[in-house]
């Protein structure tokens, strides 16, 4: 499926001159973008559309990738002129089939039998494309100044829904992450999640895949298994109830299982199901920072104790991750390199008076206790807010020389905002509150679980 | 209390000319903010702070209010010094007493002792302190660049964490929300949360109480039901398994109980309990907004069919929010006015090629059918970006008109964010993922019920 994500030409079919129409955001989306294949608008109107010449139908053209945006009922015809001329993947942008009923279903049938007889592949109906920053692939009909474009990142973006294709890929990008490739896949009347997991498996480019799901076929689940050994595939089922699952069903026209189920053997195939999509976020950025799913025993360091105290309640009622007891030899070691007003016990609280320095001579004193380490953050706290640098510094190296992963908790303004891009992008994982931090930890320690037990086999 | 939150003047006891010390970004706080009493800074070692004269011990003032941010041996004394002069209300901001254990707490005990001996009330130790932007009263000792401030606002922030405190204010802050008033209580050696919601009950600038919480004392409940009668009252919770509990316990040396029994109690005093401090800031938000509690019956209005699925994924759920059937009459209504591909059922799906406008149309023609509207939006998609304005003009009077409360729902970057601010300015609570937007409302929907009840008693 290369073709979808580094085509040598593209076909526009719909592309339009008229701006708020999707022919022509998708257009502007991928000339502005850094794609530098050859670009083909096709719409019968037209002679020219910003500045390329336009053709009256794609036949006219050689393109290896057509991504179509127009009216429903003439969709099957213009498959059908892809296939003649060679085109060997389809985008198509439009809703209007089985969404829509009985006479959306039968169109949506024959484009993909259509598609069978000229050996092409189709992504959607009713999705939002295709988006690959590596090579400048851009189908959005999200205009740029209502969505911004993450750049490159190990972060791969699968989704059912168009929305939440754009949350997470806005967020993404908001949280200082990048993704290697995103496909919106709609309808799903050809290439669907299955197809998208094994062909990403193999794609260097991507370390976690993010999948938003409202249905699945049967074949998912062993191709998960396989594919989860190789890295992690985080899932958020939509249509988990029967209410939702009948929206979905309108909106996708997919039928959908109980998911108390559908949530057990996932897990049990190696699968990460994310219960909302801010958890979801929560957790490939962790995976994205290529932290090694660590063992549940937990260490806490902190300078406040509200969050701490909170951390605790989330994990108690878990029940998945255990705060270690720091032994006496610890202890010691703590109260030789640090003030006697902290309190060396789990969490550390190093107090407001806590500096950078005191969080470094924290962690190389305690970090051998646990599996790995939840550091809390009051950056607000003017000693840190000055000094918070001489740990910044050192914990990329910390983390190496110790073997144990750190995942931040800070919540705040502007400055803490700034802060928690700064240590992400020295790779500590930085969620926004101790809930959050728990639940997202709960799920990558589960997923180690299940390597582990691969690896065992 | 007044004369915590608006008094003559001020003595700020520690006051330093060093940065990086809290008595130094306390007074700095102070000049930096438009509290227009004088203010006294006191410390036998100098003679003049950022051009203030200073004073070698608080008996050569006469100050209403003083803050108190010294090393914690010395604490006892000053407070005396304090009651000699005739001073009514003192912050202290200095930690090292009940929650350092006995010694702490005796000295504690022999503060409030003089306090009481000389008719002052304590607010503190092991604080945050005081924050009241009508008065220019700010005393925190984070400093501006690491701390934004909020401006005058109706909800009230209490906290016996200062970190949960910081926090709150942040993110009101961020948006677009103010505080009336900020009292980071901490060990509450006298003053504590049943005196503050008594007090701010019957303060006219606040609408909302948010109250964090490690523990409480019996008295608490009988006032909460008094005061929620009034205004809501929201309730976070510290220390709800056995393990927070003992880390509160260190925390600011108080004793808890066990969550679900305190969880329920509250509930039937009229308390508002948030689960963890995004829920708290969810549904404060909405709270301040004066969003009237509706009853539980909802219409969804949306243009992207993903996070309305997820909603009725966590209606269902939650077992709460019932969505409302969109009857033949209305479907009628709708149908005339809207295009025919749009969804007519609950939710209302006005499909990617929304405007301003058609959601205009579908709250006009069924907002009558269910108590309140969920209206989600994506942002995102180009049609709705150019044309939000159409509904946003509108919006205050549609609410007026239909008399139902809209809550938004959107997720996003930076030009969602700034779309939410607006909305929110305008009046509509906009909350950041449907399970948010779902939980928080459940929340106020049962404070509905309170207030139903009381009033039919």
């Amino acid at each position: 499926m290369d073709f979808f994500f580094a085509p040598e030409s593209i076909a526009v079919i719909g592309a339009s001159p008229k701006s708020g129409k999707i022919g022509n955001v998708i257009l502007r989306s991928l000339l502005e973008s850094s794609y530098s294949g050859r670009i083909y608008p096709v719409n019968p109107k037209e002679s020219e559309i910003m500045g390329l010449p336009c053709h009256a139908s794609v036949t006219e053209v050689k393109a290896e990738m057509a991504v179509i945006s127009l009216p429903a009922s003439i969709v099957p015809g213009v498959v059908r002129e892809c296939g003649e001329s060679g085109v060997k993947g389809i985008v198509i942008i439009s809703g209007g089939f089985k969404e829509m009923g009985a006479d959306g279903k039968r169109m949506e049938e024959e484009i993909v039998s259509t598609a069978r007889e000229y050996d092409m592949r189709i992504i959607g109906p009713n999705c939002i494309g295709v988006y690959s920053p590596k090579n400048g692939i851009d189908l959005l009909f999200q205009p740029e100044y209502a969505m911004v474009r993450p750049g490159r990142g190990n972060i791969a973006v699968l989704s059912q829904s168009g929305t939440y294709a754009a949350t997470l890929l806005e967020w993404i990008r908001m949280e200082g992450f990048g993704v290697s490739k995103m496909v919106s896949f709609g309808n799903k009347a050809d290439v669907d999640e299955v197809d998208l997991i094994e062909y990403l498996a193999d794609d260097p480019e991507t370390d976690v895949i993010a999948l938003y799901l409202e249905s699945t076929r049967r074949e998912f689940l062993p191709v998960l298994r396989r594919v989860a050994r190789k890295k992690p595939v985080v899932i958020l089922k939509g249509g988990q109830g029967s209410m939702g699952s009948k929206a979905a069903m309108s909106h996708t026209g997919a039928l959908a299982g109980k998911y108390e189920v559908f949530r057990g053997v996932i897990k049990q195939h190696g699968g990460t199901v994310a219960e909302d999509i801010e958890e979801m976020l929560d957790i490939i950025k962790i995976l994205s920072l290529r932290v090694p799913p660590p063992g549940n025993r937990v260490l806490m360091i902190t300078n406040g104790a509200g969050p701490a105290v909170s951390a605790l309640d989330f994990m108690e009622k878990g029940g998945k991750i255990v705060p270690v007891t720091v032994v006496e030899e610890t202890r010691k070691a703590l109260a030789e390199s640090l003030p006697p007003y902290c309190i060396f016990k789990n969490p550390i609280d190093l107090t407001g008076s806590a500096s950078g320095d005191m969080y470094v001579k924290a962690m190389r004193n305690a970090a051998d206790a646990g599996d790995f380490i939840f550091m809390l953050f009051v950056f607000q706290d003017g000693i840190l807010a000055d000094t918070y640098g001489a740990l910044l510094d050192r914990i990329p190296d910390l983390m190496k020389e110790t073997g144990k992963a750190v995942i931040g908790i800070s919540s705040g303004g502007p400055f803490t905002e700034e802060r928690m891009k700064e240590f992400q992008a020295a790779g500590v994982p930085m969620l926004r509150t101790p809930k959050r931090a728990v639940k997202a930890m709960e799920k990558v320690i589960e997923y180690g679980r299940f390597l582990r037990r691969y690896q065992s086999d």
